[in-house]
């Protein structure tokens, strides 16, 4: 993409109405415009960084068998009532009357939906187990929404319903969600540490918060250090395994909590050698058994003819909230620091000047041969000054800058700079395109 | 995919309350369930189908140079009150109050939207063309829905919004829209054709619509008989063209008229020659000038320094009514046909004997080897009789069904079945294998 023709709309002034970082940037970056209170606009880079990460979501739960469907944003209220939460969740949820005056709402979240279509047509402890996800839109109208995405009123949400036999099913499907989630999280370039959680407004047994470390985080956490250490996708372990406890209890054998369920003096280490950090909740997966399926009389006929409710579980992703979050977690006071799974461009391109038949010549080269061999870059091809082009790119975060110059030309090297570190060499223009695609 | 694992519910009965031939054929064939009247939830297979038609609409509307960007589905009502539509839009327009009692709806289409968030960032000419689109679900509350998916009141539409200096600027952006129209119908199978088109609610002077035809159509359409002739993908012109007005001129100089603006006499053959047929809608392209800029003081500052009110276009194409229009257009007494680049699998693999030892093997071995060469595949590994796994691979409609079974085997052949045609050829697995990758 060139950026002289890219709606890329980047701010010089901090917006003051944002109060954290993420929210500042992603405004100052232009990925999102706000629209209404809590309700965001994504625009072309913001919109590029959200599908990376869906995608990410989405290979994940396909590899965990999880099978993607997608529901609709509106429900009706009857589903709510029949479960009993539609008046118990208050003023979050968005009321809505049809033309026909037929009360209805927009989904907060979909477990009386999901359950309501898998019943009518699962009839049979055959057909089970089954692990069901939609990536879709939700509404929580917040009284008080901030924090740009991270708390917004409209989001987008991975949502996955496990449906089971019997409780030894629906620990295994619960398993397969945690390794998902772990993998997920490790692939976007983050540390996230799964934290036993309360049951909530869903309730539930077993339940994890999945909790990314950043300075800026809205709780406080604790955690053993050698969280730290610890890489899931080192881990030789299989979707397929008939058996994952040992897996789950290497994963939850050390001591990590949020403020709200930290007992002193129950880690497994001395407290005064507990990691003490700002954590965000970017995930959260529970069991329920039966919850749901017992009011909305979702069943199947098990082996004896016997009528046998469903166990349920549901793994919840916030998906336009880890745009936000990944940027509290990556960052500098240049800007966004994007991981390189979820950046919306590999690479960019920078023209230290423009117009000149040279460095036009050498850019479009290399812009043609990056495009050729798919690596996403942007190509800074505007009439401004070298220091607004350095600074635009530190502020929009793109992995490798790629900077071709008069006088590197002269020496037949371009400059290729990490933006992580901010390490920058020099390098034949052959050498740095073989590089790029590495 | 296995099929004992995959969660499509095919329904043996027709559901009384489908009225057209596409509506049966998505309930039957699993790919939707109805969760309120004209509100559908998509099941897997119907979600992969939906993705697919997404894909294509997407990648020509990037190839056209159209950018990205996704806006939200509930907009603030002020926007609408600028530019007059909210009273006028009626009860179709779902209306909504928030906690605060603020005047919010579900977005019926955006014009409001895009020309608000553009206005805020771009304010020079140098900052123009630019067409920027989203592919976002929206809502109209239709007093009867009814066709399933093809006048439901959720529906996932990808509409673009152009904005230029000047009417040629403007003129161009449509040209390219109506190329990337054909080239994308095409693409799905499709024999679309644009007609003129009344300006409508939302105004306009270069418009049309593009109708497919098919026999259960929602309308009567006439056209001249070249129009079967003509394949887009065989012209030879590019997005990239200063120049747009001879193509559009040839791909208009046929006579094709809907019932509506049909005039009898007027087309360029006799009347008695024409081809009539019925037709279905699948997207609008028009172009409006001012319209929505105006009202919502939307202008850029001119190489004089003077105000230019923005020219606008906006373009529509109904993604998830797509699902339906396909398959009134492709479809026979035994299910759906579906055209290959829309398909949710590529190929159906049928075991004559699940549970045999022979069977079995060659089964997971053609399955191992379509899945590691990308080729989608949905094996029917259940274990029902023949007639059962023909009908019902018939039904979903998958374009190669590849039958293996015993006595094949003695002789060393499988069946490979073209579902377009019913056409069957005996084959060495490696020859179906070659033949499906091509």
């Amino acid at each position: 993409m060139r950026l002289s023709q890219y709606f890329l709309p980047t701010l010089k002034e901090n917006p003051t109405e944002a109060q954290i970082v993420s929210h500042r940037l992603m405004l100052r970056a232009g990925l999102v415009r706000q629209t209404s209170a809590g309700i965001y606009a994504w625009l072309p880079l913001g919109f590029r960084v959200l599908k990376k990460i869906e995608q990410i979501v989405r290979e994940e739960q396909d590899a965990s068998g999880a099978q993607e469907v997608l529901m609709p944003t509106i429900q009706p209220a009857e589903l709510w009532q029949l479960s009993g939460r539609y008046d118990v969740y208050g003023k979050e949820m968005l009321r809505i009357k049809d033309r026909h005056e037929r009360d209805m709402l927009y989904g907060p979240t979909n477990e009386e939906m999901i359950t309501d279509i898998f019943k009518s047509f699962v009839k049979s402890y055959r057909d089970l187990p089954r692990n069901l996800y939609h990536i879709q839109w939700k509404f929580r109208d917040e009284v008080r929404p901030r924090f740009g995405v991270m708390r917004g009123r409209e989001f987008l949400m991975k949502d996955a319903y496990s449906f089971d036999l019997d409780f030894a099913g629906a620990k295994l499907a619960y398993q397969k969600m945690f390794l998902a989630y772990l993998r997920t999280y490790a692939r976007m370039g983050l540390k996230a540490i799964p934290m036993r959680a309360d049951s909530g407004a869903i309730g539930g047994d077993m339940s994890h918060e999945f909790i990314i470390l950043a300075d800026t985080g809205e709780s406080a956490v604790y955690c053993h250090p050698d969280w730290l250490k610890l890489d899931p996708l080192n881990e030789s372990v299989s979707y397929n395994q008939k058996e994952l406890d040992p897996f789950v209890e290497r994963w939850t054998s050390l001591y990590a909590a949020t403020d709200e369920k930290h007992k002193p003096g129950c880690a497994n280490i001395p407290d005064n050698q507990l990691l003490t950090a700002r954590g965000i909740e970017v995930g959260h997966i529970f069991y329920f058994g039966t919850k749901y399926s017992k009011p909305l009389n979702a069943f199947v006929t098990g082996p004896n003819g016997e009528q046998i409710f469903l166990e349920m579980g549901s793994y919840g992703i916030g998906v336009s909230r880890l745009v936000g979050a990944i940027i509290e977690a990556s960052h500098d006071d240049n800007g966004i620091i994007w991981p390189e799974s979820v950046a919306p461009f590999k690479v960019g391109l920078i023209n230290l000047k423009q117009g000149a038949a040279q460095t036009d010549k050498v850019c479009e080269d290399i812009y043609t041969k990056l495009n050729q061999a798919k690596i996403d870059v942007l190509y800074d091809d505007r009439s401004e000054s070298a220091g607004i082009k350095f600074n635009g790119m530190d502020l929009i975060g793109l992995p490798w800058h790629l900077v071709v110059g008069p006088r590197g030309l002269e020496k037949n090297v371009v400059e290729l700079k990490y933006r992580k570190t901010g390490e920058r060499q020099e390098l034949s223009i052959d050498s740095a395109l073989a590089k790029l695609a590495g």
